[in-house]
């Protein structure tokens, strides 16, 4: 097996503060959003698991074709963490990781807290 | 809101180089496996998504309670990454958390090219 020739993915990791306490603790209208931006970035959905909390925040994962993202949220602190993981099987999709960070990142309005980016 | 007050979760982020190919190919025995793992660990399983590509890997995503983890399998390449992210709001996870890593790494008999840690 040629463990050198596969191609690492760009995993983007973040920790995000949002006011927006309406995106922080409903999954579904996320999910609806962050499908939209699925098929815009040409990357394909295989299916998802989203979860609200009783009177909390929500946790949503959405496997793609290309790998995975995440959103967890905390509205009794203001804070999203999120991931998005794109795999450079088929092609470079690290425009779209980043692309599809970043519509998440202005979905629930949010400011940065920590952003970092790991070659994977 | 209070996001001094957020209390970081660790999320364990790896690189695996795996030989036994049988593993690597179906995620039934993945999932099955994980979610005694996940019992075990005392934390509790919201869904899974579980896709087997055509001749080649599988990609599992399982969301907790306590946030989710991923595996995501290149036979062709003999590697697996994988992470696992567990929050510690309503108790200390961070034993789980590396546990529950341990275990994925043994299920495919593998050796570890690349490790970390990251608290977020």
């Amino acid at each position: 097996m040629k463990t050198k020739d596969y191609q690492k993915g760009l995993h983007i990791l973040a920790e995000l503060s949002s006011e927006n306490l309406s995106r922080l603790t409903d999954a579904a209208p996320f999910i609806q959003y962050v499908q939209e931006q699925i098929i815009k970035n040409g990357l394909s959905q295989l299916g998802d698991v989203q979860h609200n909390f009783d009177g909390g925040g929500f946790t949503a994962v959405v496997c793609l074709t290309e790998s995975h993202l995440s959103v967890h949220t905390w509205p009794e602190y203001g804070i999203v963490t999120t991931d998005v993981y794109l795999s450079n099987f088929m092609k470079d999709n690290q425009d779209a990781c980043r692309n599809l960070y970043k519509a998440i990142r202005d979905f629930f309005e949010a400011e940065e807290i920590n952003v970092q980016e790991v070659w994977r």
